[in-house]
Parts: C-alpha cells; sequence; structure tokens
C-alpha cells in the first residue's frame, strides 16, 4: 500500500486502478509453482509487496501517454519482481532480522532460500519482459538490473567508511534505486506507443523522483517520521553506510563529535545513534534539511522533465507523488 | 579447459576454435567494469571458467546445423554466465571454501560479493540474449535460469534427508543441470536459421547429456577418478545431498550399515565418507556400477535424439562428448 490513509492511494491510483489491482494478481500467479512448499514460500514473498511505487509510476506514466494494457501489467510485475529479489538478497547480505514489521526470510529459512528464491524472481522477470512486444524493453530492465546490482556492490564496499565523498553516494543511489524508477517510467509510455522524447522525458522524471525517494528514505532512517509504525532507527548507520546526512554531517564535525559519528559508523556502539547524541548534533548542523533541500532540487528536476509534455491526463496524480517521495505519506 | 590432455580438446573445439576462443574473450569482455575493485573480482569470476562445456555443446550443434556467428559466442557467453552465477550461489549457500583447486570468494569476501556478483552475471546474460536476433532465445534462456533455482531449491529442501526418491533426484538434476545443456544445445541450430525439428533434437541431446553428466559427476564425487586432481571426496554426502548412488545404495541397505550411511549424510561424522567403510559398500553393492549405467541409458537416449538428423558436420565431435560425460577425460 502507498500510504496509510487509503483514500490517499484511492486518489493516487485513480485512473490505473484495475491495472494496479491486476499487478498484484499476476505477481501472485507468476509465482505459483507445482512444489508445494516452493509455493508457500513464494505466496510470502509476494506479500512483501511494500508500496508498489514502482507499479504506481509505470502505470501512472502508461496512462499519462496512451492506453493501458496488459503489457503494462506484464512489465510492472517484472519490475516488482526485480526489486523484491534485491529486497531478499539485501537482506541476506545484511543479515536483516525484520523488514516492514516482519520477520525476514533469511531469519527464518537456511540462507539458501532468499538467495535461490531471489535468483528465482530475476529469471522469471526476465521471462516475462522477454515475452512482450517491445523488445528493448528486456534490454532496459536487464540493464538496470545489472547497475543495480553494482550500485550494491559499491554499496557494500564503501561500508563502514568515513570518506564516502557525496558524488560517490549519488552514483551509488541513482544505481541501487533511481534507475529502476527510471526504466519503470520509461517502460510505461513505450509500451503505450508513445514517440521516445516522451518516454525519455519519463525515464528522467524516474530517475530524479528514483534520487530524491531514497534521500528521504535514508533521512528517515535516521530521524524518522511521526507516521513510522515500529520502524527502528539508525539501522543503516548500524549496518555502515554513510548516507547523505551523514557525509553532511562529518563534513562539518571534527574532534570528538566527529570520531562519535565516526565510531557509530564503525559499528562500535551498542545503539546505532548513540542515544540521543547523534540526532542533537543532525538537528544542529542542520543536514536533515539539507538533504531535504538536495531531494528537493532532484525533484524539481524530475518535474521540469515533464514541463516538455505540457498537460496530460494523470498530471495531479504525478504531482501526488511529490509529496509522497518528500515522506509526507509513507 | 575442457580435458587434461590439450590434444583432446584441440580435436574436440576443431570445428569451432576461433568462435570457443572468442567466448572467452568476450565473457571478460563483458565482465569489465569501470569500477575498478568491481572489474578486478569480476575477471576473478571469469577465470572460474571450467570446462566451458556448455559452449562447447552450444558452438558444436551450431556448426552441426549452419554458420556459426556473433550470435553464437554471445548466446553461449550468456550460458556461461548464467552457470557461474549458480555455481557463486551455490558456494554461497554450500559455504564452499575451495572450487576447481582455488579458494571461493565467498571464503575471501564478504557474502555480499558473491550474492551480489552473482545476481550481476544474471542481469547481464539476459541483457546480453535479449539483444539477439531471435528474441525466444531470451525466454528460453531465462525460463532455463528459472527452472535451474528451483532445481537447487529443490535439493536443498532435500538436503540430509534420506528418503530422496530415484524420481525426485531425476527431477532435480534435470533442472539445475539438464535444462541449461539443453537449452545451450538448442541456441545452436535455432541461432543458425536451422528448423525447428533440428533444435529440439539437439535440445533433447542436452536434456540426456546433461543429466548423465550429472550422474558420473556425483559418482565421481564418491569414489573419485585416477585424472582428478585435489578433488576432496564425499562433498557432496558431507553437505546432506543424497546422490543417486546413495539413494540406490540405501535401497538394498538395512540395519548397521543403512545407519551409517544415513548418519554420514546426515552429517554426523567428520570424514565425509566414513573412511573406506561407504566405498567398500558402494562396491560391493554395485550402486557405481548402477548408477553408470543410468547414465549410460541416459546418453543412449541423447544420441538417439540425433539419430533422424543422419550425417552432420560435427558428428564425430558430438561422439568424442560422450567419452567426457561418462568421466574419461575430465
Amino acid at each position: 500500500m502507498v500510504s496509510d490513509t487509503p483514500t490517499d492511494l484511492t486518489r493516487l491510483v485513480a485512473p490505473i486502478a484495475v491495472e494496479f489491482a491486476a499487478v498484484d494478481r499476476r505477481l501472485r500467479e507468476e509465482l505459483r509453482s507445482q512444489e508445494p512448499f516452493i509455493g508457500d514460500l513464494l505466496a510470502e514473498v509476494a506479500a512483501l509487496g511494500g508500496k508498489r511505487l514502482r507499479t504506481v509510476v509505470l502505470l501512472l506514466a502508461a496512462r499519462a501517454s496512451g492506453p493501458v494494457s496488459a503489457s503494462h501489467v506484464d512489465a510492472a510485475v517484472a519490475v516488482e519482481m526485480v526489486h523484491t529479489a534485491s529486497l531478499l538478497h539485501d537482506d541476506v547480505i545484511d543479515a536483516a532480522t525484520m523488514r516492514r514489521g516482519r520477520p525476514t526470510l533469511n531469519s527464518r529459512h537456511h540462507p539458501s532460500v532468499p538467495v535461490l528464491l531471489g535468483d528465482h524472481l530475476f529469471s522469471r522477470a526476465f521471462s516475462l519482459i522477454a515475452r512482450l512486444p517491445r523488445r528493448d524493453a528486456a534490454v532496459w530492465l536487464s540493464d538496470a538490473a545489472s547497475l543495480l546490482c553494482q550500485g550494491e556492490v559499491l554499496q557494500n564496499h564503501y561500508r563502514a567508511r568515513w570518506d564516502l565523498t557525496e558524488a560517490q553516494y549519488f552514483d551509488i543511489i541513482s544505481k541501487k534505486t533511481a534507475l529502476l524508477f527510471a526504466e519503470a517510467a520509461r517502460l510505461g509510455p513505450a509500451l503505450a506507443g508513445a514517440a521516445e522524447p516522451c518516454a525519455l522525458a519519463f525515464r528522467r522524471f524516474g530517475m530524479g523522483f528514483g534520487d530524491a525517494f531514497q534521500i528521504i528514505d535514508d533521512c528517515l532512517d535516521l530521524v524518522g517520521d511521526e507516521a513510522a509504525v515500529g520502524k527502528t532507527l539508525g539501522t543503516d548507520l548500524a549496518g555502515g553506510k554513510a548516507t547523505l546526512p551523514i557525509i553532511l554531517l562529518l563534513a562539518r564535525l571534527d574532534g570528538p563529535d566527529r570520531d562519535f559519528v565516526r565510531s557509530l559508523l564503525a559499528g562500535e556502539a551498542a545503539d546505532p545513534t548513540g542515544g540521543g547524541r547523534l540526532r542533537d548534533l543532525l538537528l544542529r548542523h542542520g543536514v536533515i534539511e539539507a538533504a531535504r533541500d538536495h531531494a528537493r532540487r532532484r525533484l524539481d528536476e524530475a518535474y521540469g522533465a515533464l514541463e516538455p509534455l505540457g498537460d496530460f491526463p494523470t498530471r495531479a496524480n504525478f504531482l501526488m507523488l511529490r509529496d509522497l517521495a518528500l515522506g509526507r505519506d509513507r
């Protein structure tokens, strides 16, 4: 679900409600297996679902430019499968125990289960997208998936290091998050038969939107949100991931404060946020606001990319996505 | 390399020598990265190479039915990438320390490295095959990859269990090994423009060949081979994998001998082969020979599938593959 308030979700997906529901159904169909125990595991995976925000972007971009078809539903299912596969593998890598308030697969099964189910999802995604009438769809999705993996490799490479630069951070998030949003956004118009400039405009939207979404996600991980339920703060930091607010903060600190933040990043603290001290530093140095400014700039660029398209049928819905990216509705 | 005796390899790949060498080169090109440290890791992965037997089958089947082209080289690279990705993930799952006489990636790096590099290989493979002129190629490879994962899931599900049936074993090996050989064999003629019956005949060959190859591999894991260098025996058994000879043996045993083999499978022994006792039981009950008979029958079926094709340019080379599958040259 996109939001805790069903009215918002209903409004957001109103022009694509039928296809949005069809994606979930198709995903569950695709994840059936003749082996009952594999089927049970895959049903758990399908329920991981989350916001299905890539689907929303893909379908709204499709509806912006032409008729929404069964190909769009299949493409969205493939995108969600790639996203879910990367979550499964992330959880194995991070040895995460909880995701979206539920115990992770890797915390309840042999590591083979999430590793292989992730691989299975990857393969099913590519099989599904390779069957679509537009053949470059498969190239776009597989290239995005391979860069997504490179982004994850980089993120893991820079784990527990305090010398990650802003440029490296932006490179990582564009690969691991924005690109899949970008290809989802491009697949909508491309499969609706829209002209290439339109598809590329939506792709640029997806890049900016995805970057902003990840930056805000990284802020919420540190300072939370009144709407957040059952979320543990500072899990990125505890996992040695330096995100934008931390990079900005380290650049402003020296002496014991800097040593303190570095020690948190190195995993040398029981409480990943060091009690309230990290929060105080983040707020005193205004780095959460500075990071949110970055996100707002990327959103301005994202919406700027759609300007040449003038008015289009789902323009109001795209504007609702802005609040969602800024964390007001998630 | 296919064999320790270079002459055999030279003879085997003679009609496809140029393309066989090109596959290795293309694979290394594909695995380059702008990030030096990712490039280094990928070069290690490319060196994992092994026998490149799927490439040999694909190219010989191509040459059997028409001209060998750059598409065949790309398809072989994609198949090798899927195979290598599954090896990387297998090693993570099995926590294996050695492969082909070298320390595994997972024994020297954070588990994120082989998990994500495997994902990267999967994605690159699908991107490469999605670019080929024949679009069902991508569907065949991704469907084979997804069944390969299902085969691995099943194998892990039945780990340390002594009630695995012959039928379940054959289902697992056809999914995890034979199907990729089958699709490699089909891709050759399909991309050479051969008629569908020809492509399907080679696909059936690949299924039988792949089954036989895996059965013999499973035998060699238990009793070794005079040519095998630095191979630890009984690693499947130590990993709780009941292979055909063990299934056949358990069906013939009772009392303390059966309890002994079950305890090996349950991992309740320091030496995975229980000293010489397992070997004695395997030989006394003739189950290695019985398993090899199974392999020979599958090979007969494989070569039977090629009979309708009459004489074809690489027929002699295909016959050399029979010895290779039976373990005489590996």
